[in-house]
């Protein structure tokens, strides 16, 4: 297994492995809570493509949400399809054309491919781009492979002090690293993080990486405020589920951050948490929707909005991985505390691990070894 | 009366009147639907501070409110006040200090008065000031005056082709005008405005000044939607009151607008306004919540978050006297269709003037000559 | 010939023509001041791409200087190269997988493409891609011919109101556009512009359909300057050539400006034209550099930047076809006026039309029929 | 001597000083390098203002000049002045309005009064106003004094553990800040410095408190880079005064930056230094000017403007005293190195400090401790 040695044990490991391969497999959803690992020929490698053997892969609340339904939000799985998209692996062959990479090299893969060719993909904001091809994302095949075939401007390589397990977290660190940055975090944003689940630790995490000088948790599990405490977090406050708490829970949180709120961060998605977050923001201040628990909301979106509130929204992330793999090698983020479980990409643990992550309890991230 | 006959006709007016003149009075608000004009003793001229001789106010929404209920949002009338705010006239007398300005020179108001010492004054965002001092708005007198004593620097010059009333639109048209600036409108924003009352005709308007391309606006009545039309919207849209409706109308305006809605103006506030501004919007785009009328709100946010559809918030407006002025001056934004109704400042009239803005009907601004 | 008749004369002549053509031919450049039309062999049509017949194709100063020189700044055309870049023309097929255009749409063609893959294309400034592919710009070829194949994302359809030459004229409009939208004009903008060349037309045409409210326009010679006033510049400023003039002219520009310069655009890029943009833009505003007569400046950039007036530099554009061709649709801005001179695609004239581009005189936009 | 004891050291201090003092005293400017201490009557203090014992004042770079010439950019001592502007102290009164602070209190003083009510106040660039009234600039007196009136609003309260000379430092401090806050410095930030000098060394440190992920810094001398690299920079290149040498040290530069440089510094305002700065920076990239050497400068604009690297102007300083003193609280920035002399309040070695501050040498900051 690869998990802590960094590059020297990841190439090892893989040579072992290459000498056993037969061929290509992935982790097919063939149904509800159904999933077989079965062949998967890849599509031809293209001049600007890399194929890479995936080593290590971690499961993300999307990827649950497939498994225990068939669908997320409004993407349906009609058909047999590979599930899982955060992921790393080694580059085993290179496109005529790729300058970039070579083949031995460790990558992170960002998994989405965008069109490139609309107003979005042009203006930058490819994560928008409404042709975008997703791993895992019907009808896309996602990467729980022995190997993919990616384009090889979306694979980045990683430092030899940044493990694959660490690459794989590129993905999920992506959306507190977009958050962050579409809400201006910086040296001067004292920030609120309602929910201290996968996405609030996360977003915990960027935003100390973003200079946050304070940044006070609240969850309503005690187990998980810990863990943000350790992660960080300068306050943790526990919160009912009673909605007619709010108002003593706002003072309660405003006092714990001193000074005003500048940022919060609603990493849960509930009236509760929502109307928390805007109560509890000072005036010109920003609140960014990331959790999407609720689909209609009940919350007081005027007297928030007549103090300059403003709600940002974000969806997934664009040109992040970069800039996590730099919070990585520095140390600056260290996301190795949060991978909770691992499991082996088997017949007999595929579905283990999926429940594992599904159960809730004490897993944050669950991970694949390849 | 002022109206109609430029910077000549009000100086003219002002003279005569001079003559009359024995002691300041203004309409004070003593309980609900109360007004009584009384004597009004005006605080001492400081160095930086102008008297000036009110010409033309117009009743605003927010002033209708105290009046009906002696409340508006949280702020409540205690004691009696006098009331409105939306005002110009011409300077009297200056403060031993102000050199931009001179007795008889035409000036429209700006009616708050910030700390300019706090951190939101330092960082230009006066209009958030906690400490702010607003006409008329409780425990701060109003300018529904003969007379007010305000900053210079508060006082703008009218050019000679501005009326005085259309001086004193400056303060509704600056609401628009900073709703526009916060949602950056430019020649590239199609813009749909969620309602044709005083505000969404000032939003409408300011869009068109801005540079928007296309404005689609949207009401439930059609007289309103005929003003809209007459302004210069585009489109124009009849909506029904039914929630139900919604998906169905978004695509009616979305066909109307006939490219993607890039913000969004609900300049009402409702349930139905606000789900269809965030459905209508397209990704990236933007909503700007103007309109008051519920304090919670049912939507549904997190579709549209997911979408980076950001939620802006809207308080008064800040630095926009020379932008409105310079917009009137040269024609890009005509505000005197707007003016539906005058009245003269007397105790037979002042509460009939409020009567009749509270009375909605075909009254869009009312507007008193003084 | 194309220009005047709108749609409909566009699409009667390209047939006419398309009975009698034999094979495709362009203009290549050989040597210095040496063109010659002779076949051109296009690339196979990509599933993305569409053929198209070019009907309108204007000589930029670029063009001119390789026409001249064989090299433009740090490009130098090393082996024979099909000139030219500003065109539209009639779509004549199209890709297995284009959608967006259709055999007979009138389009202007965007002339770069970026590799769509590196860091600058995927934060959305492609103009900066390291590997871009310019029409006619060593050692691409151009669109100075009878067809070219080109991207169909890149190839934007024109309405009916707008003829061929003026989609041709999209590609200076963008360096106007592109140049505004990085100044952030607005109608809070004072513009001034140092110099009434081609570029400095188009930077004032651009400059008044972003709502500036006030434009000063300078220049040395008188003819170019009566252009500019009839083009709409507010105030025409004749200047010398005498460095020494500077802070007298200064004084006279901000005079006729009347409040304070914003933004100043040097559209000519010698010592004295920065010299007067930084000293005449007041504290907080921009220099915009748009002309690059010099590669070094001797210029007082010491006390501008002390007044925290910053320099913003432009190159080429990026995502301005869509709103060009607005400006064009709704008469927001006229380019006819700028087309001075036409010539026909042959061997007689192709010559004769870069000279009379090169030789100044009152030529501002000399354009092609083909 | 309040240096290194922290909150309760100062405070015992200052008791100790109140009982010997007689009248207000401070070091007036009455020629060049002639300083005396000579009384200084206070103005009266007004409702918003407090008076300050000072403890701590550092001499700057422009004090120096008024010292060494009775002037400084354009600003010229035409009559006796008190000197001086960086400066912390003990509030010993307060007015009668003042609620923030209260006798005792340990503040920094931001130096300069804005007129609080003209465009640039109210739009928050305060520190462009044009009638700004800032200590040591003719003809305001300044702070090298034993007390000072000043507004409460400007006075920035020191946490205890944060002693009044790391208070004075704020000022030097707030220039880095500002710079990087134009600049926009961030975690994606590569960062040039040219000079490592005060101003360059407080931009390192800024720098780095805005997470600059690597700081290259550069300079013709070997013990100010080496102090330079014991302040945090990753790596320090000994460069000539030679401008032949610019190319292949602009490569030197890039190879030991090991990626793009997004923003360079230039804390000299050399020739050299700003073409350096110029052709080092990436396409897209910026260069802030902040050093001032010379007004008049020849550098190669066009090649850069031509890759979008934007010139960005800096003026003192803005809103920057809380983040300062939360970068000194929080020990994100150590200003404490950079002190490294120290002298009394007295005749003898008023002019002697002045000399020690402007003969270069070894001096950083040079600070009075009062």
């Amino acid at each position: 297994m690869a998990h802590g040695g960094g590059a020297a044990a990841d190439v090892m490991a893989c040579k072992q492995e290459e000498e056993e391969e037969v061929e290509n497999k992935a982790a097919w959803l063939l149904g509800i809570k159904t999933l077989k690992i079965q062949p998967y020929h890849l599509p031809p490698l293209g001049p600007l493509d890399v194929k890479v053997r995936i080593k290590a892969l971690g499961i993300c609340g999307s990827d649950v949400h497939h498994f225990k339904t068939m669908r997320c939000a409004s993407f349906v799985v009609k058909k047999p399809m590979v599930i899982g998209h955060e992921c790393a692996g080694i580059i085993e062959d290179v496109g005529s054309e790729v300058k970039s990479l070579a083949v031995g090299d460790r990558v992170a893969l960002e998994p989405g491919i965008s069109c490139r060719r609309c107003n979005l993909c042009k203006e930058g904001r490819y994560n928008l781009c409404p042709e975008m091809k997703f791993f895992g994302s019907p009808p896309t095949n996602g990467s729980l492979a022995n190997k993919v075939v990616h384009p090889a401007n979306l694979c980045f390589k990683l430092p030899d002090n940044v493990s694959l397990e660490e690459g794989a977290m590129c993905e999920p660190l992506s959306v507190g690293v977009h958050a962050c940055r579409r809400a201006q975090i910086g040296p001067e944003t004292n920030v609120l993080i309602m929910g201290a689940g996968p996405i609030g630790l996360i977003t915990l995490l960027a935003s100390r990486a973003f200079g946050a000088p304070r940044v006070v948790i609240v969850d309503v599990d005690d187990r998980r405020l810990s863990i943000a405490k350790n992660l960080g977090a300068d306050e943790i406050i526990h919160v009912s589920t009673n909605i007619q708490d709010v108002d003593e829970e706002v003072i309660k949180i405003q006092n714990a951050m001193g000074s005003g709120i500048d940022v919060s961060f609603d990493c849960v998605g509930y009236n509760k948490t929502m109307t928390t977050a805007l109560n509890a923001t000072q005036s010109g201040g920003k609140v960014c929707l990331i959790g999407l628990a609720l689909t209609e909301m009940t919350v007081p979106l005027t007297p928030s909005a007549a103090r300059e509130v403003d709600v940002i929204g974000i969806f997934r992330y664009r040109n992040t991985w970069p800039l996590c793999i730099e919070f990585l090698k520095t140390g600056k983020i260290d996301v190795k505390p949060l991978i909770t479980h691992r499991f082996r990409f088997s017949q007999e643990e595929v579905e283990q691990a999926f429940e594992t992550s599904a159960g809730g309890g004490n897993a944050i991230k669950v991970m694949f070894n390849l």
